[in-house]
């Protein structure tokens, strides 16, 4: 097996098994179980378990971070850039759930220096979507809203899609990530409606 | 001290420590001296340690549901219902975030039995609200959106306030509750503006 091969098996492997029996719980030995290699060969890419923890937190923010900065980047309007991060955020969600689990339910079991490094990474993330959202309500295109409320409501809706979303339900994960968009970039309240009423 | 203040006085205490040290750390010891009970006086109140996780839960859970209730049964249109649920469901998190800390984060300490009538609880809480959006959908008030998906995104929004709300920041408790609810009413993208930029 190539070893960047062999690095992607540990590093899902440690993921499925942090996120099923906490970290605390998993064991170098059912890790390497679990991803089918040796514990020396465990060893060759990480000295311990917490490094493992570590590496899944990290690189998790690095995606979240790389497409919210290339949306940030781009030249597209804030409605766009905001679409391209939400959607970004929910697929990375879909697509591997279980770092999102330990990155918000495991990352206490981190050195108290390598909390810092995360929770510095994800300050970054919080500034680039502040960012666009800031943007947009100087510019108008956006209501007057304080951009870190928005900011963190946002978060507070992709972050527990899956504690309730039913991946064999009838609502397809596309679907959902539309009506989130929808729901959070147009509101609930049908404006035009209301005033055509009266 | 009367009977009804010493057991709102144990069961803050209990609902303190729990959030603090985490249900299974919390001893009984620890709570009779946190809220200056003798043993034999807690256990006047309750049977052990679990029933009181259980009668945080299930208050906290009454609390909600009540002015859920109230708002769905009032004549009121369904963008002040749900105006008045956002502010009750925010207000409860101010007031007794514990609380919910201990909902979310604790109730898998309850035996089985338990943990299905609160998630009973929980499900009609969510049935009310989505009653109030599906109602305002087909009055067309509301956009057509899945009104489950909109009362989890709210839920979404609510729930993990506590997270990153600083209280001795400058925005009020009061001011964030009004910016939840034109963000979540109104949506993020101003429209109006839009169209008269055209």
């Amino acid at each position: 097996m190539p070893r960047k091969t062999r690095w992607d098996n540990v590093r899902r492997s440690a993921a499925e098994l942090f996120a099923a029996n906490g970290f605390a719980a998993a064991s170098l030995s059912q890790l390497a179980r679990h991803s089918r290699l040796s514990k020396p060969g465990i060893y060759y890419h990480v000295r311990d378990k917490e490094e493992l923890l570590y590496r899944i937190c990290e690189g998790t923010m690095a995606v979240l971070l790389q497409s919210a900065q290339l949306a940030a980047d781009s030249a597209r309007d804030p409605e766009s850039k905001l679409r391209q991060v939400i959607r970004a955020h929910a697929n990375h969600y879909w697509e591997h759930s279980w770092d999102l689990v330990i990155l918000f339910g495991q990352r206490r079991y981190l050195s108290a220096a390598r909390q810092r490094r995360i929770i510095a990474l994800e300050r970054v993330y919080l500034d680039l979507v502040r960012g666009i959202i800031r943007d947009g309500v100087g510019r108008r295109v956006f209501h007057r809203v304080d951009p870190s409320v928005a900011a963190f409501a946002l978060f507070g809706i992709l972050n527990t899609l899956d504690s309730w979303y039913k991946r064999k339900g009838t609502l397809r994960p596309a679907a959902l990530v539309r009506e989130v968009e929808r729901l959070f970039l147009g509101g609930l309240v049908a404006r035009t409606n209301r005033r055509a009423r009266r």
